[in-house]
């Protein structure tokens, strides 16, 4: 990084954006974090591009002068992902925001990478269709494509590498390249989209994808349902998929979780219990077919209190406060700040982990309520940390490196869907082994001069 | 290549493996060709490893001494995928060939290469859970995972990218990997299974796979139902697909594949005009409303005479009688070859795409009857080539590319889910522009001696 030449990359790219290149104070400290809690670093100039044949001269201005280069979308990524660590160029896809194509026959678009999944599922509402990948935050699918994003969703529709189909990727040198094709499938050449999927903006800058939409569902129905324990919770979720229940959605919030979803949300009002928030979709009668096959199972585990959602409200209520839990979890300790785990295990492995996961959190002294993609294997502790005490946020560590731990014993990943981005790098060795290195030969073939996203993902020799 | 030592290799080999390296003649015939329509080529000797550890020393021997390397499952690939262009180490996989894992809670199964597909469900039977992707051939799920393999029920349970969750890998240097892990989704590094899917032996041999598992449905429902022309029969389906409807197969043959499977399977006697084989998943009634909603579709594009195939035998009867559509599409001109076409286009420009297919056939003056996975937008031309003629075969290859051409022009793929093999690869460079460049950095990054299946899917300067 020494060598970057800062100073003649800004000049050049001054000249190629105008005062869409920005050295602005204001600027620069709003691109210098994401919501991950880590220390802030200023990039040296924000760049605004509009096109991609500008995202290409950036690149290549970039690469000439061996100078860092840190893809924005809108800074909801939760690992600091988007903090320049050495520095560097940010560049700021929000200006790349305009859905370019809805084929409705196809159920697919193309959009730029600046569009949010609000803003997409808004553009298609007349169509029918929907964009399903739904993380907390409105985020850009640039970066929900970079960082693998999922959601609440996920259980029935995927992941976004379920849901992306092609990109057009600006390379380290400024080559533009498609990957894949809107054709469903394809066994023609090495599987580029997923390899840029995930690659959290260290290989290129995604300008461009094609994503998958599904036709908005005939009949939905939402509720909530309290257990008395999570094994119950998660236990209910396993039968429920063995039995092939195509549950649209299903999240465990355990009691501590409830507790802060009261706070925040005065007006609902649930029993502090472990609760699953749930979604099914279909025609009519096979909403109501699911409905009392799951709530068979519900009873059986001792499961209670079917709270309905049933108008459209109600439901965008619901599934507003499970995408604010977060800052639900948040307020059961105001001032601290939020530290957040996102192993994903086994299905079957998922209770025990969750167990002991908050054995953990218990014997280290946190407050640290739990949301789970319980479908999926994955969730989340929130760890409560006080943002002025080093020893709090020193037992965080130790308690965010001991459930990671716990979930690669059990057969799983540290990241189900935040990736890994500057905070989790540690674990990666341990996580993959070998395969390790060989995503820091893939990196390095790419991007020689280590100018995308230096020091998130890979760490190169 | 020319700098190969194959003896040096052997004797290495020999002293690891024994009896399991053959260069026996028939042994080595066996292992010159695939199901394309290439000229054979005889490795130098063939490798029949039992454990991971033997490929390893293979690939490490074969790396010391620049031997090419030929991955092979069972040979039923259709591009010459496993033809030894360049000589050298045939590694057969048929020995590997245990299930080692069944995970009922999670839906996944822990197989060795060498496992058939035929082979992996009748061990699932009891279980209740099934493996879905279903190629023609009862191919090997090493080999099925190398060529991105798909079937007739890819439309509602995904090709191999989809089915694939972890694989173990040895690299070329002999190094053994795993990618990807049991757990569901994963956000944790560059998505190498992916990576290693569709790669067709080029920058490694798989010799684990971690696969999904479903439930075997509550309730099945087959049956074939005949259309006035063939933009009918692809015209409900793209509104069915557009509906939501979960259509578990949906299968095009056109009059003259409807001929082949007249003549071939004598008791079908259906009449002989396109025709869909459909097949519906579910609950009992999920079903009932599926097949209402579906025939309604079909009424309203003249389609008739919906045959239904109630039981599991007739049920069984018909699936076997489109997977063995290739041969059945030969009985239209005994003795004849066949070349068949792979493309894959955005289902709205399927119609069109077909029917253009089709008059180029006839134009060029061949038989080529027409199978279709309808739903994801893939088919196949069976070109019928008498072997004989090299003006003919000249003329099949004009074809071939003509169809090819208008794939791409369509927005699609020149291959669904064959794979390029040796037979594809002027192509990749129409398909993917730049991005095959790209290909070429990622094999010389992980194969930089281009021992591994040289000359197939990358051309390497």
């Amino acid at each position: 990084m020494s060598n970057a030449n800062i100073e003649a990359t800004i000049a050049v790219l001054r000249d190629v954006l105008g005062e869409r290149l920005s050295t602005g104070p204001s600027i620069l400290d709003q691109h210098s974090h994401d919501e991950a809690y880590t220390r802030p670093v200023l990039p040296d100039a924000v760049a605004f591009p509009e096109t991609t044949e500008e995202v290409s001269q950036i690149l290549k201005t970039c690469s000439q002068h061996g100078c860092p280069v840190i893809p924005y979308g809108i800074g909801s990524s939760l690992e600091g992902h988007i903090v320049p660590i050495h520095g560097g160029i940010t560049v700021d896809t929000s200006r790349m925001n305009k859905v370019l194509q809805v084929n409705e026959s196809d159920l697919d678009a193309v959009v730029e990478p600046g569009v949010t999944r609000v803003q997409l599922n808004e553009e298609l509402r007349a169509t029918g269709l929907m964009f399903t990948v739904d993380p907390g935050a409105d985020a850009t699918l640039g970066g929900m494509a970079a960082t693998r994003a999922s959601g609440t969703n996920t259980v029935r529709y995927g992941t976004m590498a379920d849901n992306v189909l092609a990109l057009e990727v600006v390379l380290p040198d400024g080559q533009i390249i498609e990957t894949g094709s809107r054709a469903r499938k394809s066994s023609s050449g090495y599987d580029l989209t997923h390899l840029f999927v995930g690659s959290e903006g260290t290989l290129g800058i995604i300008t461009k994808l094609t994503v998958k939409l599904r036709g908005q569902p005939e009949h939905v129905a939402a509720a909530t349902c309290a257990f008395p324990d999570i094994e119950s919770a998660v236990n209910t979720v396993i039968l429920a998929i063995q039995i092939g229940l195509p549950l649209a959605r299903v999240e465990l919030l355990d009691e501590l979780q409830m507790k802060g979803m009261n706070i925040y949300n005065p007006d609902m009002g649930l029993p502090e219990t472990p609760h699953l928030f749930l979604e099914f979709h279909g025609s009519e009668a096979g909403v109501a077919e699911q409905v009392e096959s799951f709530a068979a199972l519900v009873g059986e585990h001792g499961g209670s209190d079917f709270q309905w959602a049933t108008k459209t409200e109600d439901r965008n209520r619901l599934w507003q406060a499970r995408h604010n839990a977060y800052y639900a979890g948040r307020s059961l300790r105001p001032g601290a700040n939020g530290v957040v785990t996102d192993c994903c295990v086994p299905i079957s492995k998922l209770s025990e982990c969750l167990m002991r996961a908050k054995d953990l959190a218990a014997e280290l002294g946190f407050l640290a309520p739990i949301v789970g993609h319980v479908g999926d294997g994955n969730f989340h502790l929130l760890i409560l940390v006080d943002p002025e005490s080093d020893d709090e946020l020193g037992r965080a560590k130790d308690l965010v490196e001991a459930v990671n731990m716990l979930a690669l014993e059990f057969g799983g990943t540290v990241s189900g869907e935040h990736g890994i981005g500057a905070g989790k790098r540690k674990y990666l060795v341990q996580e993959h082994g070998a395969a390790y290195a060989l995503m820091g030969t893939l990196k390095k073939a790419i991007d020689p001069g280590n100018i995308m996203n230096p020091g998130k993902l890979v760490t190169l020799n």
